[in-house]
């Protein structure tokens, strides 16, 4: 099953044209990412953000709840590609596609994802809750 | 020719990995795309973001002069692929491709890209020198 | 009795300095006098900061849960003053005194505070247990 | 002489009610003592924010070119205070007071003013050039 988490909307976030920025979406996608890191795996993750491909399907705005969805779609040796959804109020504004790497925090180079992660890894899986546009 | 920028690098953009946070970069390309409508275009463009993908290529810190490099690659009737590059101290780190809409400010419904602005578009191209990772 | 909240730390909250961001811990009382705003005033609050005096306790770092405490100083026609401390793992790290003004949304005028928040804020008081560096 | 710079001002700076938030005004505070860094001291400054008092004196908006000033108010034994003013088009929309503490980037501790950066500070006097509100 895929991760879901709150997300708390800053009023900075939002811009003169009276919707919230993509910048903070942006910002939003990586609390989701984080908080899974902290509510499901055994450890700190050391992955760098390698693609971020964002899909702005609808405005989103100040005020109602957000939550963002974050599933695993593919596990390779190094890399991780998440599917990421923020929604608020029973419709969908992004979905993201993300490519994360693995790296070893002393030399900064990729490392395989280590076998304990990709056990987790492999159970967030999205199925057929995936927001289709 | 492409539109190019500098970026003025603030403090807060880095992030406890030390290096410039993947949302700071989000907020030097829609730097990217606001100077060149303030640098060649004939108007405000009334534009949403539909897509951003972006992809990085290498860490950037914070310190050396930053570069956006920001071109047209396809013009359609409502929408606009732009292809950005930031650049550092001679080295490529972000690549992206946007798709923006043109919209209507009064129905913020999407509407053909002005022909006036079309002629500019069709000069920002950015040819051989694009970079190839 | 104050106003209590959690704030979700973000990531690009922290900078290389390895802790929190001055800017960010600015964000972050913003989203304390939102919250406050939203879970116990009788309406939408039209004010304008006009003062922002941030105390910078100790550092804060990304990790530990975040309280945001909010409670109100001074009660004037057209003005606020507000009293804020964040507080990380039982150890304050910030304090803040805030001047907001009520505005009129049509003229943004001063205008007086309308006595159905005044009643609110006249509860919203720290009493002894504010933070005393 | 006190110090001035341009700030580049982001789109994501505004927020909804059509102006620059308050959490980037902080931001363009600290490119202004950073860039002053850069620009006239003999290497980096190793200072922590203890106080950071900003005056909204004016709403600032989109538009219009941005200018910092920056200007040292007082010298102590580890610590300094800052003069800030923020303007755009011949009016000053922010004022700051700013307290940093020099410290020991191994300890973290607070540390004395280096000499050859005291020199440079002593000339960046505001004098009658100082806004007053």
């Amino acid at each position: 099953m895929y991760h879901r988490c709150a997300v708390q909307v800053r009023y900075c976030d939002t811009d003169m044209l009276g919707h919230i920025n993509n910048t903070a979406l942006a910002q939003w996608l990586e609390v989701g990412r984080v908080e899974l890191e902290r509510d499901c795996l055994p450890g700190p993750a050391y992955v760098m953000l390698r693609k971020l491909d964002i899909d702005f399907v609808a405005e989103m705005h100040f005020g109602g709840a957000v939550e963002i969805r974050t599933g695993v779609d593919e596990i390779g040796n190094t890399s991780l590609v998440l599917h990421q959804e923020i929604w608020q109020e029973g419709r969908c504004g992004v979905t993201a596609r993300v490519v994360e790497v693995w790296f070893d925090p002393q030399t900064r180079r990729p490392t395989p994802v280590p076998s304990a992660f990709r056990a987790v890894y492999e159970q967030l899986r999205f199925g057929d809750e995936r927001f289709v546009s």
